[in-house]
């Protein structure tokens, strides 16, 4: 009996794009679905209703951050990460292999998942912490960020620290490049992955947990597309329950990159991008064949004060919104649009409020995971290029 | 017609204490009752439902702070207080007169209204700032702790600013003294609120506002008997719809001066203890005639890891706590020992998320809402001293 079963409803014409339902031993997620990030057991800013209310199917935490505090095994003796952060759904966990390279390997300036605005901060800390991650082929040993003291991550110890903290579903220990890696190193880094996806599989269905916790296997390959391929079909051979597709590639090659792993990829299993979830990726994802996404920009973006808006994004730090007494979205519907003005939220930025990131993640997180519920209605009505054209449009009219 | 009216119920044998109705255009008020402190337009890290949920029936905003940020012209142009907020019950401004001195006059270490932990602290801002405000017989001349700008509030002044801010309760504009202040000053200070009183009275009256908001008077009078008693006389015959009394005392002093006051006070009109809310300052406060409390307390100690409990206070940060999976308080039922442990609580302390703040909060506040509530309902059964005996008996144990 697997942890998880996964049934295809509708797909894109002449797509990898499809609508489905999985489903865990802890409530269904309609898919393509938009997963909620919670690093250190709470989503930050907001209550599990706050997150429930939004529509919100799922929750992920991090393994690297979980681990470090307050301890996968506190996790495990608080009755797991649901019982822990009284996270009613589904839950999943990452492999703690994108934050541990993160911290370790030098990635450049334009690693995807920091924003442009956050490159030469990501860059200066990358530098400064290059030397606190060394890579053998037997595993990773990093320093904390927290407090400097040493740790071992294997894929056997990645798997079973993930046991612990007792998600639906988990990931297979990968090596994360970065983008800018040369052919040579991805493609050893990508033949390492594979290696340690082999190992994490073997441990995690040893360990007899595979009827209680899905194991997704992680395809690497940096921005190449014969080691995309390659690995999409290494990894797709074994005997996951689902698949992740490494986030390690510029912005522009997500589509592509996307669109060869998942033409390779067995149909019938749930496949998660990780680590993506900006709006144009978002169309391109599911385009793609992609089932799942994680991110933490909506929420990171929101505590910023940048709110998304069907027009673009909004600095709600602007003066002009100090007086202007509209919703940040007429037509939104979110509960912050539903009560409050843009003059308030300003308001609590600028008096450093604590509700203004509540207020402000709301809104993104809404923006976001209502995204995706209209991409899955459009996909099932036949109209999802319709959609796709008509909201990018109208989203990226201001940078064109 | 009043903006507000008063029904004392239930009174307390032989004592000045009683349960009563405040009525207001906004709702009712269960009296004896906390008041929930909203400074800026917000209570602190809570959604306005989440106040809702604990059965807070009244929130007090601060006219300095609202004053300074967003500006009560902005309040009023947004709807008033309530609409801003979202906050849908009756609510209270206080005159900024406490914020105006204790940013300005060279209070002691020992200001009730500063916890002995912050009174060094606080005692270096008094000296600090001391040069900020400045008062004569008009009014007082101050400036903004955020940018020091210049501003001036007079009695007038202070009460056009809560007719803009528009909560359904407000206080005329008193000079707030330290309780070191010798008895000469104090009584000058005082002769000068009752003057302020008047005028704020009479500015209020001509305002034509007297229909939609209530205003209160201040009794002053430091620690001093005669003085506290003939404030109490002066105020107490102005034509105010409530009145408060001015905390401005030391603690052991509360009781003894809230006492001489209420006594003078008429009993048909209610009574605000201005910014006390501790459990002992509680069951004295309402043993002595009091109706209503506002106090940052609460809140402010639960974002600094500091709870209630039946058994004295827990400072959850504390290293035992880390394994500990029992709730904050077994038999408490706030929304926080429901849901989660006192690991997870200290979990999310140690790794400074907001949710922090929210889950100590809303327990804080349950825990001395529901001890407001538990006393009107034994002065109800007569039995207001059997629980004021075992509760401090109880709570102060581990102090004796």
């Amino acid at each position: 009996m697997a942890a998880i079963s996964f049934e295809i409803k509708e797909k894109i014409p002449g797509k990898l794009g499809r609508t489905g339902v999985l489903s865990t031993l802890h409530g269904e997620i309609k898919t393509p679905a938009f997963v909620v990030v919670g690093t250190k057991a709470t989503v930050k800013a907001l209550s599990p209703e706050q997150v429930r209310d939004l529509d919100a199917q799922v929750v992920l935490g991090n393994t690297y951050h979980l681990y470090l505090q307050p301890g996968d095994e506190l996790v495990r003796d608080a009755g797991g990460l649901r019982e822990f952060m009284n996270w009613s759904g589904p839950t999943m966990t990452d492999s703690g292999g994108f934050q541990v390279f993160s911290l370790g390997v030098a990635f450049g300036s334009e690693v995807n998942k920091f924003s442009q605005k956050n490159s030469t901060k990501e860059a200066h800390k990358s530098n400064e912490q290059a030397r606190l991650a060394k890579i053998d082929e037997d595993g990773v040993t990093f320093r904390s960020h927290i407090d400097g003291s040493e740790h071992r991550f294997t894929p056997e110890r990645s798997i079973e620290i993930q046991h612990n903290i007792g998600a639906d579903m988990i990931f297979a220990f990968d090596e994360c490049t970065s983008p800018h890696a040369e052919y040579e190193y991805q493609t050893e880094a990508m033949e390492r992955t594979h290696r340690w996806a082999k190992r994490s599989l073997d441990f995690h269905k040893n360990s007899g947990m595979s009827d209680t916790q899905a194991l997704f296997g992680i395809v690497q390959g940096g921005r190449f597309e014969d080691l995309r391929k390659e690995s999409a079909q290494v990894i797709g051979k074994m005997d996951f329950d689902g698949f992740g597709v490494g986030g390690s590639f510029e912005k522009e090659d997500i589509d592509t990159a996307v669109g060869w792993v998942n033409a390779l990829l067995p149909e019938e299993k749930p496949r998660h991008l990780l680590g993506i979830g900006e709006p144009l990726d978002i169309f391109g994802g599911i385009e793609n064949g992609v089932d799942l996404f994680d991110c933490v920009a909506p929420t990171r973006m929101a505590r910023n004060g940048t709110l998304y808006t069907k027009d673009g994004r909004m600095n709600i730090l602007n003066a002009k919104y100090v007086n202007d007494f509209l919703p940040i979205e007429g037509d939104c519907g979110c509960y912050t649009c539903a009560h409050y003005t843009r003059s308030y939220v300003t308001h609590l930025f600028r008096a450093k409020e604590m509700f203004a990131a509540t207020l402000a993640s709301i809104h993104n997180l809404a923006f976001i995971i209502g995204l995706v519920a209209k991409i899955r209605e459009e996909i099932a009505n036949g109209t999802f290029f319709e959609l796709k054209e008509s909201f990018l449009e109208r989203y990226y009219r201001s940078k064109v």
